[in-house]
């Protein structure tokens, strides 16, 4: 596969076909992430995971995912530990941290920082989240789950009607879907915001060009009813210019039971990049749709540990070995595998 | 065994029977901690080691015991790195960190939160330390290490003369004792503390009531001369109304080689949460009791091991694999395996 | 081996002879570390990685070397997070985390603290670097780096000709390689740095007494041309007494390509302990040398992963038992192994 070797650093790197690989060998992972399956397939191999910015989830799920292979993994968190504060340039951290490791995962606060570092890396590097750039594995993941959500619909991705919904224009995560989301074509896309946080045009235009049905719209009503899948973020009430404008909009991004049984199709799938904040005075998904089979936030961090260990697998190159490391699970794992909503 | 798949997130959950199974289990873990022999049983699964608030010992206990058994640790320290400080809820916390384990270790400096933290776990969950409530794994390993040294004085629980010693008010570990120890009767138990640094009514009340002999003193030779092991915690002098009344009780606490011979049963045991504060105002353990047989609060440590190693064991249920996945040692370890006094 | 079950604690511990034969199984480490084999003699054992004092070079090498033998490794950061600030002592910390461990590598911030620490400890203990004293794996790797660069150019050590310059006065680095050198007699040893900032002469005694040949100087010219290793260390402007001092040798002292070119022996060795300041004020190494040859910053590193991991291998007695836990690496290393400059 052409992912052997290769840095992930963006996702304008990445085409369709790669997509298309890269998902088959995540779907594959499944067995051993519900650990139904062991692969110590990596047993032995080194992943540096490189936090120069915290990070639990993303930090996490990188680990796990290179365990669940059965590699081993030296971890940094923090900027201020590390040389880079005492002026080491990024160039040489890469060649240092290189050299212990068999694949680097590195989260960084500056934009650009990832690339350059693996311009120094002698093993490759994938960007876990460079600031306001990119954070393509959150794309790849959330691809993944748009995917597995349809299929579980009976539905195929060119079936896809998706809205977008809250504070699109700083939200890193819809604009590199947006991005992924070029490849296709001729799907149905609703961009809702408020108007003063509306999806960048560039971001609208790599859409239209694409080939897709977009619409924009800042109520509700225009991208909940058509929508298989809503994707939500969160709007923070600081972006808007006065408390007056923000105060218009308060509670109506919020989605809740009431507004998804008014408004949305039965079992729409309601997906969120995480951590939603769960605060009386947030603007985000509400508690009281915990308990409904559309809501896919948690399929979503799953899928997140499936899609990391395939881009481990296939930048490896091990992706058509894993049977051959394979075991049984000799632990008791029922309370992981109950049905979950 | 009924530990399989459970939380442990009280000591009021925990029934004798349960403790007898668990000490049979955490005995027989004793070779692999002693490094005579290697177990792989774990070899796959995964630890969240996730401490949310600063802690070295209990944090390297856990995740040492997981890795003896074969198993992987990932782990987080502190708080501020993560979403909980975003307003993530402890309920999302759960169901995404339980999506990249299979055991979660969890300390909280909030009361209640372990708990709170299992109910949105897809996977067991080991209450760490939650603020002042409970830390349900420290009183397991106190009970033990009270049984083993009791073994090795040729007695039996039943003849357990014990005097807790020090702060008995805010001590989490003496109040968790108290209640495990509710499960035996007709033991005999001196509480001695400055009158304002008394053992809460309600944790005597629960002694007498499961029919212990209980004494309560405020003066040192009360307490001493019939205990078989002694159960030393620190005295805060911030702890009294007035620095006067703290001068009172002024090293009259603090155990010494000097008081030890005066008062003790010879090797009486002397036990202690730790750390303990080896500066010279501190009112502790005094290190001239250090080559004392008697001293036990190393065996203490190291008896969490083999008490953290038995939960895990029990509650993934692989306790009677162990042998299966036995390895000899290769490896020198002649330093560790010196006489230990 | 005489490292079996030993600490190391400081390079005047260590004999020619031990030397010898840690630099032989360091260099049998070299499959392993390329990637070109797996080792897994130490599975099983564990590594306690205690950085009391931030660190990712180091944490990370040591760490990086324990996994590469197979082994685990449970870590520690920061003095905050740790009993030690809440005034346990050096003796309690290592009797309790030696409990934990099959080998400790800690670093601290106080001098003579990873002594006191052996002290308590009852597995072997590697120093770290402990504040100002101490580093003794750096200076091993330095060494074995000079040896190495040495027979890259057919020479053997005693063909060397080291110039240490800059800072000679507070490095910790170049004072411990001194110490090591003093095994060896007849080198040809240049010191040069500004006045203010020369050799102690303790230091300076030491390689005379040896038997070596030193020259002292303050101009880099009476350092370069006769060099076939050049061992460089910042020169920190605030160590003068004057900026007026300190403007004297701005410039001076860092090496860039036209010193290198008009003073150095052609494809002369360029060291450093790293990391380098690469900030346009810094008064070390120029980026523009990043592509000589000579310039061997990053195999010095590298060379840290096989010194640590011959450490590790001798002090646990399995150096012998390499090849009898040996695998293939069945995962793609290209990248890696594209020959390095």
């Amino acid at each position: 596969m052409e992912l052997k070797g290769q840095h992930i650093l963006s996702v304008k790197d990445i085409s369709l076909e790669l997509i298309n690989e890269l998902f088959q060998v995540a779907e594959a992972m499944r067995p051993y992430a519900k650990r139904q399956k062991v692969s110590r397939v990596l047993e032995g191999a080194l992943l540096g995971n490189m936090f120069f910015e915290p990070s639990t989830r993303t930090r996490v799920s990188f680990g796990c995912a290179f365990n669940l292979l059965g590699g081993e993994v030296r971890e940094t968190t923090g900027l201020s530990n590390s040389a880079l504060a005492k002026g080491e340039s990024l160039y040489d951290t890469a060649q240092v941290l290189s050299g212990y490791s068999d694949i680097i995962a590195m989260r960084h606060p500056a934009a650009g920082s990832v690339a350059e570092f693996a311009q120094g890396s002698r093993v490759p590097v994938i960007n876990g989240g460079d600031g306001p750039n990119e954070h393509p594995t959150q794309a790849l993941l959330d691809l993944f789950t748009i995917q597995k959500e349809l299929e579980r619909q009976g539905k195929s991705i060119n079936q896809l009607s998706l809205t977008m919904l809250g504070d699109l224009k700083h939200g890193r995560t819809v604009h590199s879907l947006c991005q992924l989301l070029s490849l296709y074509s001729n799907l149905k896309i609703q961009l809702i915001s408020p108007e003063a946080l509306a999806m960048p045009s560039e971001f609208v235009d790599i859409l239209v060009n694409a080939g897709h049905q977009v619409e924009v719209g800042t109520k509700l009503e225009q991208g909940l009813p058509q929508a298989n899948i809503i994707y939500q973020t969160r709007i923070q009430e600081e972006r808007f210019k006065s408390q007056e404008e923000a105060n218009r909009y308060r509670g109506y991004f919020r989605l809740n039971k009431q507004i998804y049984f008014e408004h949305c199709q039965p079992n729409a799938v309601i997906m969120h990049p995480l951590p939603r904040d769960s605060r009386n005075d947030a603007n985000e998904l509400d508690n009281d749709l915990n308990a409904e089979p559309g809501l896919a936030i948690f399929r979503q961090t799953d899928n997140g540990v499936l899609v990391r260990m395939a881009l481990f697998a296939c930048i490896l190159g091990v992706e058509n070995q894993l049977k051959k490391y394979e075991r049984d699970v000799n632990w008791f794992t029922g309370l992981r595998n109950k049905p979950q909503v």
